[in-house]
């Protein structure tokens, strides 16, 4: 290990010294020296004893309540109503941890946590979000810190090679295209709609230079399937453009026949359709919108076309499940969520770009402070051009432990494990009448309901959230009120799955017996 | 400690041969059990290899080259053109830190790093972000772990407190505002702006309801002075709004004479002012727009006022700089960064609102995968509807370590010493007869350079920067090219500032002697 020498001579000594001289000048304030509240060798003793109770909780989840007992505003009455004016104790704080903080917590760890969808945790990324605080530069350009940004760009390359996906994507020598860390999939949408309202905007004022920005915008209309996440919607609505939802078929998936009606009504209308969302694994109920069909026409009729596979992303390194991404080859962007299921803790949302220069032309604005030498070389990438926020974290440490130490296989039998399990749940609740199964289950999530109302749903799902044993979110498919029992955690094992349905079906008993009471 | 008993007994060897059973059924993929890459022991073992090895850089970085020597493209070569297939050891990658990331670092916590602005770091927030790690939570909602959400509020208000904002910002027990932790300034920023642009057009649209959203955004104005950072100009270009700069006076300072020109001048013209960012601390030079006019104006206008204090706002803990802040309660939202100087380590944007409403209003969808039983009552937090992405960390454990274990006495002791050091430069740069101060020095920046043309100056930097020892980024005041020297590292003593300065002298009887010949 080299460590570049120091030009400067050091003597700490001397330079403390000197510092308490100069201390004396200048301010009007009572100059206490900034008190070293917690020096190296502090956090050296600290430090260890916080690994030791992260291994401890995360040893020990699956024994606390999934779901808190607490009631809004339980946590206020807990603390003094403004911060303490001396400095407080390691131990007051660690000490206060399990009397505040952890009644209140869902524990999204916990292999009882069936809800949503699941947050990645893994050690070797825990690992690296340490190394990530410590170095803490801010990585908003190449000359911020080099290897926050050389390393995102090789760890993208890597993942999307993982992927199988097109070289377009990849940021190879000298591409087109590549990799971004996101901080959400949330933004990788909002960012593909404002660089493709962008695109648009520049071709249109081009052919028709009379044209304002605002004439224009009030004719862009994008679209999504009628599954697509809330997030999709909200994209539209900060982009200020109408945002469209095309009705899904059957299997809850957009096809080029309803795509295709609403792009010949708005274009009669004057509309000027530009951007589609296509969904891989909608949080609904992990349907797949067929991109097959749409995206030769997005291509076709020139409107960017955004996958957006947060969840079902991940699935797509394992060879069997490759076919679902089957038709990104017509995509512009494509973005998944590694911090939802590839063991990289959040945040780490993926998103690729054919067309960096596309991304960059809805948002490059650079102020001198931020220039540097390179700037201009062609080499280098500056992601600050790439997102939302300025500031950016070193995550593709996260990235680049987890890879390394779980391995492609051990990542992809970490995916199959998950998926077995949904199957395992699924056959479970096929060999109970009372229930059933309401989409088919492809990846982790198994969507099912008490045969019946909505009502008798509705109920048995707040009676197993009250119990706190296990923890489920519903969904509505159509008009039908549906439980979702999605695989979550890194230690969920058969068992948990077993004796999470046999409550539900005891739980079940309960409320269909009321039910006929 | 008393922690919730889980109901269903545990039997982890029973489980374990289950799992083995049920393996067996359904995929038809060779299903290996996920393998245990690394499991709590391992952990605790590499967990505290890790806390050394981060002491370590921190004790050491002094010594360490501040800005890197690579050229742009300098990882790739270090690394395989894809992840490995088979895992690889925790040695392995150790081992790889000191090879290929560290060489690409820069050092923004060495005490020769007086670049940009600091961004935070210290020991107390690192150990909280370790357990944000393991609860690894997702807070997008108040039962997606209500401590995530109500230890926010509660901090957001003690933070308040601390900057003695008035106390319609802060939550309390039944307020309409309150607080939120953004990612980045930028992000608070376009969220205010979006809220406004929400505000405005509903409040048109109920006056006149034939105007559509298009005709009231294309009449839309904001304002910023010319001094504000990139970020604003890039919140108008994504919400789709014009964003004018207002000229500032001679102390690069938004006035009331200024904004009125351009309001009167809009307004004659058609359009319609709706929002104004005040910056107090400017990115270049730490200016201070004119809060006690600008607000009023904003207020008989019915313009939102955000204020920008991106930097600035940490030093407004200390009752000496508390002036600064004056004319903050004519504002509708308010932002700063304890990710930049108030030791929380990044990210950790604070933002406050008067009208949660207007936030919420912007942004509001609840698909029911979202719902949740308390969400009506009134109590509760949703902070999705803050923010532009849905998920978010567990950040207010960073503010209540710090808080806590710094005391408020501490950081306004750290902020001190900061600004002292800062005056401490400045003085020996006043010494100096060839040199000029550019601008008042109110926190830790001071803005300088060599008396004489910009040329002479940009090389002056250029050396500075090749030379590595110390690193410095440029600004343009007017048509001067100037140098930012900003206090960053928490471990920076008066020592360091007078080698860095004797550093700058010796470089600038270089370049002087050389332009001479």
């Amino acid at each position: 290990m080299a460590i570049a020498p120091c030009a400067f001579p050091l003597s700490r000594g001397a330079e403390r010294a000197r510092a308490d001289r100069a201390a004396r000048v200048h301010c009007p304030f009572p100059l206490a020296r900034a008190p070293v509240t917690m020096d190296a060798s502090e956090f050296r003793r600290r430090g260890k004893e916080m690994v030791d109770y992260v291994a401890n909780y995360l040893e020990g989840i699956e024994s606390r309540l999934v779901y808190p007992d607490v009631e809004p505003g339980y946590l206020r009455p807990l603390l003094p109503s403004s911060a303490p004016e001396e400095p407080e104790t390691f131990e007051d704080i660690i000490g206060d941890i399990e009397r505040i903080i952890m009644p209140g917590v869902t524990h999204w760890h916990s292999p009882y946590f069936f809800a949503y969808f699941p947050t990645a945790s893994s050690y070797p990324a825990m690992l690296a979000d340490m190394l990530c605080g410590a170095i803490g530069c801010i990585g908003f350009s190449w000359a911020a810190s080099p290897a926050c940004t050389e390393l995102e760009t090789v760890m993208l390359d890597w993942l999307g090679k993982m992927l199988r996906l097109p070289d377009a994507f990849l940021a190879g020598d000298a591409s087109l295209g590549g990799g971004v860390i996101q901080g959400s999939a949330s933004e990788a949408t909002l960012v593909a709609l404002l660089a493709a309202r962008t695109k648009v905007t520049r071709r249109l004022q081009a052919a028709f230079p009379e044209l304002t920005q605002a004439a224009i915008m009030e004719k862009l209309v994008a679209y999504s399937s009628d599954q697509a996440h809330s997030s999709v919607e909200r994209a539209g609505l900060i982009g200020g453009v109408k945002l469209k939802p095309i009705p899904s078929d059957s299997n809850f998936s957009m096809r080029a026949a309803a795509l295709q009606e609403a792009l010949q009504r708005d274009k009669a209308a004057g509309l000027i359709p530009f951007f589609v969302v296509a969904t891989l694994g909608t949080t609904n109920c992990c349907s797949f919108d067929n991109l097959l069909e749409v995206g030769p026409i997005c291509n076709e009729e020139d409107m960017w076309l955004h996958i957006d596979a947060a969840y079902a992303g991940s699935a797509f390194i394992c060879p069997e499940f490759r076919h679902l991404l089957d038709g990104v080859e017509f995509a512009d962007s494509f973005n998944f969520n590694p911090h939802k299921w590839l063991l990289v803790n959040f945040d780490c949302s993926a998103m690729w770009v054919k067309q960096r220069k596309d991304l960059i032309g809805a948002f490059k604005l650079d102020p001198v402070y931020l220039k540097h030498g390179h700037q201009d070389s062609g080499l280098i990438t500056d992601y600050r051009h790439w997102q939302i926020p300025l500031g950016r974290r070193f995550r593709s440490l996260k990235m680049w432990f987890v890879f390394r130490m779980y391995g492609v296989k051990g990542l992809q039998a970490y995916i199959r494990k998950h998926v077995q399990l949904a199957h395992e749940f699924e056959s479970l609740v096929r060999q109970d009448p009372r229930f059933e199964i309401c989409m088919d289950v492809t990846l982790g999530l198994v969507c099912f309901r008490l045969k019946g109302s909505n009502q008798l749903n509705e109920t048995l799902l707040k009676r197993i959230n009250s119990a706190r044993k296990i923890h489920l979110v519903p969904c509505h498919l159509r008009d039908k009120f549906v439980l979702r029992f999605a695989i979550c955690s890194r230690e969920v094992e058969s068992a948990h799955v077993q004796r999470a349905w046999q409550h539900i079906r005891e739980l079940a008993d309960e409320v269909l017996s009321l039910d006929r009471a």
